[in-house]
Formats: C-alpha cells, structure tokens, sequence
C-alpha cells in the first residue's frame, strides 16, 4: 500500500529471494518466447542488467534447466546469438487421475511434451482407497521409471480425483465411495515413490488449468467434465477459481428437474443423473437438455462467454452440441445479445492426467531456485 | 514482472502519480482507523516522512476532506495530538435507483452518512426511458439542492437500473422496458445535473457493493434482490465479479422448473416467475422453494459460503428462511461439511440505492487528488 519499498527481512534474505524472483523471470521469458531468445533478448525483455542475465543463464543450464542452441538463420550483420530453449532432458512432472472406470499416469517435460503415458482400465468401486491408490502408485512407479530411463527426472506428482479437496485431504468422492482419506500420504508409501513431493486436486481443477495452459486462449471459460459423476472447472479471468473452501465446481449435483431421479448425494433432480456416463449412453438428447439446462444456469449467473466439453462428453461433443445450443438460445438472457461458444476439450478424456502432469511441473517453472538447490 | 524499478514515464508525471497515491493512502488510512489518529500515527502506519504526511494532510483539510478534532482522552505523559476525521461538510455521493414500482435518491457524505433519501412510488412502466429519467432527474436536483443547502457538495451520481449495462450504456432492461438506453446521458440532460460525473450500473451489483462496504464482514457473498424482477450480485474475495461483458447475476433467469411458467425472456420455469414479487406475493412457500433451488446451484458451483436477501426479500426474510434452507440443506453436495449462511441485507430495501451512493462519493474517496483538482 506504501509507495516506499521497506522491508522486514535481513538483506541476505532479501538478496536470495530476488534471485530466486529472477531465476523464473529468466526461465518464464525463454518458456513465453516464440523463438529462441539469445541472453541479450532475455537481459532486454527482463529488463534485467545483461552480467545478471548470463549469471542466471549459467545457473539454469547448469541446474538442466535451460540448453543453448544453434539460432534460427538470421539475416543482417553481426556474430549470431546463441539461442535459449527449456531443456527436454531435465525435470519433469508426473500427472495421475484416479477415477471410476480407470486409473492413469503421464509424464511431461519441462517444455510441456507428454513423454509416457500410461492407462488401466478397471472399475475402482470394489477397492477400498489404500487397494487404489496401491495399485495407482505401481502405475505411477512403472512411469517414473521409464521416465528415468529417458533421462528425466520426476520432481513431484499431483494426483486428480473425482471428489472435494481440502488441505491435500479428499475429503469425499461420492462415486469411488472414499470419505477423509490422505491420498498424497497413501501415494508416498508406495517404495518407488518414497521423497517425492505429491499433491492431490480435483480433477475438473486440474483439467481446466490444463485447457487453460496448453491451449492459452481463452482467459474465461467453465470446463465441464463427463465421467460417471461430472465435476467442472471454473477459469475467470485467467485463474482457477476454488471457492471458499476449495469445493467450486460440484456442477454434477446443480439440480435440473426438481423433482426427478434420485441421486446419490441424497437429492433429487441432479444433472449427473441425466448426464453422468450412463445416463448419456442411454438418452443422449436427455443428457444434451439437461446438460444445457445447467450450463444456461452457469452463463445467466456468470456471463462465462465459452463452456468446453471433456472427459466422457468430448468424444460425443458433436452429437450433443445442437441438443445443448438449443437450451442455451432458450434459457440464456443474453444470448441474443452475445451467443455462448461451446467447443470439445482440446485435450479430450487425457484433460485431467495432463492438466495434472502439468501442474507438478509447472511447480519446477515457478520455482527454479527451488530445484536448483534440490538437484544440486 | 521485473524485480528491479523502472519507469518509462518522465519524473514530473512520476511524482504526482506518487502524490495522488500518497493522498489516496492518507485518507483512506484515515477513513479506516478505528479512532482518530495523529498525523505522527498516519505515518507510522503508512510508511511515509512525518514532513510528507503533513504537507498531504494540509492539502486534504484545505481541500474539505479531512478535519482536525480533539482526540479521545488518552493516557500517558506528552502533550495530546490532534485527531484527523473524514470531514462531514465536504464532497457527497447521489446514489438515484429506478425500478419498475419506484423511484429513489440518497446521498451519502464523505464519512459514508445518509444525509438525505427520497422514494416515491410510481409504475415506472407506462413511462418511456426518457420520461422515466426526466422524471428522476426533477427527484435527483431536488436531492441534490437540499444537499448543498446543508454545505454538501455533490461530486457525483451513481444510477441504479434492473438490467444489464455495458459501457454505460444500459442494454436491456426487460422489466421496464429498456432497450439501448444512454441513462447517464439522459439525467444530465436535466438542467439542475448539467457537469455533473453520472454513472450507471445494475441494481443488484450496486447492492452487493453497498453490502461489502458497509457490513464489511464477508469477503464472498451472493446478494439476491427480489423486485419484480430477480437480480444476484457476485462478490468474490472482496470484489464484485461482473462477468466478461459485465453480465452477471441474470439469477432471476436460471431455470428452476424446466417445463414451468413462461416467463417475459422467453424462456420457461425461470427463478422469477416464482419468487418476484408478484409470485412471492401469491405463494410464499413455492417462492422459497425455488429460491432455494436456484441458490442451491449457486453454492454448487461457487462454493459461496455467504448469501444475503436484498430488496423485496429482505422484509420477509424470517418467513422464506426455513423453506430455503430445506433446499440448501436436501441440494447442496457440501451442507453436510459446512451450512450456507443466510442473512437479510443489512440496507435492507435501501442497498441498491445506498450502494449507489457510496459508489458516487468512492470515486472522492479512491481519488482525493482529482477531486481537489476540481474542487481548487
């Protein structure tokens, strides 16, 4: 609030922090590049001192954080810069989803390249949470493994479940019937995964931040995702917005026939009972009307200008489109005014496990100070 | 982005940017101290020279922003300082509001007091735009003159409408009939309003705005109006979300019987159709049954811990509580984790025109500078 900078913390302290500040201004300006910056871009775009530039730049291709490649053929005089790239040997992130139907795990790279993926379909009901998440964390080694034998290095997990997260608790995930249950600590007792840093998200949280990174394009939209339950996610403005508790996006039980079939949560009338996985199978344009009844709700109250379908609802995006285009012109009070953009997940069903992947080592691109010290 | 200052404006322009921030900060440093402080104590707590705080604060009692009073008795030795206040005498907010049975104005000073509020009933509907405003106008320089005749100075006009703005310019506003209509325009074509700042914006946003600023104590609300119309405004974290076109809120038009009343949008079972006025009026249990329909989708989606009843539904808040939260309780997934608090607006009936108002004279208050500008 002041206009002075003051500070409470000793300088050594302060010095550090600044590095670390310019370690992911260095990294992120290279990551944003269209082409490969040469130091003095960097020093120009950063408007960083070209000595503190190339101090940094040595630390981050050191650290396996940053190569220097040949440029791009460049016109004009002068000796042609060396041109920075994130490096696709070094860290990576490793995304799991557990769900109803199936379990995952996906290996990115720091460049954001999917390097293994990895699915086993099976129905997770009949397993308690620890037979689960076992069986996840033997998938999870078998893809960290392989990842090493590429040459990477897994620096953390995060683990996208269909349920309510609080503070790395599931709390509750009505459809795998788990209630309080410690997933990062159940993940971390698997041997092969022993010391790895592992976060657990929502899965719609995780598959709208990564829509949200990889196609870049819309700054606000709703991700909605169709599995046996439906969860969403909702990006405004840029970010993933959680709620107060953490437990935004429970689209799947927002009522649309009030007094219809009853649900699991104990109510009556909630969309997933006409649009969750089985009830599409059996009455699609049922599921495109509810489907639409519900997203209507979304934009009257939001004014969200683009819904994008994933999980189950991106392969059948086609056939439901005109069923849930019909309830918006209906049921939206703008739409006449500013007509509401709906389009498949470009990541499809994979949305979650790469928004996942994604989110550990997005942790690495924020924080490069972080691994520096954890590698060296 | 970078860690280091750099500006590409000329220093002239820098310092008085930096003054307008300090005055900015002085005041509101002021405005939200508990008693009356010093001038020693506004710059301890804003970070800035003893010197330079009061050469700020001359500028702002100069200006008729602040007064020096006597402090509060204190205790301990040296000689008493003088206390500053937010001046009561000074610039004031015209908050004007038109709906479609009502016509109002209430204007606000500096310290956020009601100095004057005139309502008077009507059928804003056999009106055209036009006539409505000028008719609004007569009331808002009826206001205005009493004002100055107790040494007010009004700064500013807020205006309140049910519909949806964009740019000032009110787009729809289906309940009184509007459409394209340059409100802000219109009033200050009314002589005794000639120079004066007018801006417009959605009722319901105004309220939940004036809610924030005045209760202070929830940082993530819904605010619910019931005229005869339903409007919601969205406060996340502090801030009114207004959607990207500045379309939020529309909750009167979520759906809660699919197949139900048609209503003046052209959709069927909207919220507003049940619990408007009118409906509310007729059937107070199947008001609130749908109240809590809709609200329960609210909180689905948004994890929104708070919900305040504004308008209409603020007087018979006690008889629609137990029926709303029957739905909150049977449709919301996380009520058994955490219950939705419900409250009746603390403004009452008054808070789309009380928020206005405050909105009016917060435009002095985030920017003392311009207004001492204007004022010198």
């Amino acid at each position: 609030m002041t206009a002075r900078l003051t500070s409470k913390s000793t300088a050594p302290v302060r010095q550090s922090s600044v590095r670390a500040h310019n370690l992911a201004l260095v990294l992120s300006t290279v990551a944003n590049s269209a082409d490969r910056p040469s130091r003095a871009a960097v020093a120009a775009a950063t408007g960083l001192t070209r000595a503190t530039v190339s101090a940094l730049v040595d630390d981050l291709v050191a650290g396996g954080l940053l190569t220097e490649l040949d440029p791009a053929p460049r016109t004009g005089a002068g000796r042609p810069a060396i041109g920075l790239a994130l490096t696709s040997a070094g860290p990576a992130g490793l995304g799991l989803e557990i769900n109803v139907d199936y379990r995952a795990a996906c290996v990115v790279d720091l460049t954001g390249a999917v390097r293994r993926r990895l699915v086993e379909h099976a129905d997770q009901r009949p397993l308690t949470a620890g037979e689960a998440l076992a069986a996840l964390g033997r998938l999870a080694a078998r893809a960290r493994l392989d990842a090493e034998a590429d040459g990477l290095t897994v620096a953390g997990a995060a683990l996208a479940v269909p349920g309510l997260v609080t503070d790395g608790l599931v709390r509750v995930a009505p459809n795998l019937g788990w209630q309080d249950v410690d997933a990062p600590g159940l993940l971390r007792a698997v041997p092969e995964l022993a010391g790895l840093p592992v976060t657990v998200d929502n899965e719609a949280n995780l598959a709208a931040l990564g829509e949200l990174r990889v196609t870049g394009g819309d700054p606000t939209f709703l991700y909605i995702s169709g599995e046996i339950g439906i969860g969403a996610g909702l990006v405004l403005d840029g970010d993933l917005y959680r709620g107060v508790r953490g437990w935004s996006g429970e689209i799947g039980h927002l009522t649309v026939f009030p007094d219809g079939r009853p649900c699991r949560c104990g109510a009556h009338g909630c969309l997933e009972q006409y649009a969750g996985q089985e009830a599409l199978a059996a009455d699609e344009p049922l599921a495109a009307k509810a489907l639409g009844i519900a997203l209507a709700a979304v934009v009257n109250l939001l004014d969200v200008p683009v819904i994008v379908l994933g999980g189950a609802f991106a392969p059948h995006f086609e056939r439901l489109r005109a069923g849930i285009e019909a309830e918006l012109r209906r049921r939206v009070l703008t739409a006449g005014l500013a007509p509401v953009r709906l389009r498949a997940a470009a990541l499809g069903a994979d949305a979650a496990v790469r928004g996942a992947a994604d989110a550990a080592i997005r942790e690495v691109r924020d924080d490069p100070a972080a691994w520096l010290r954890r590698a060296g």
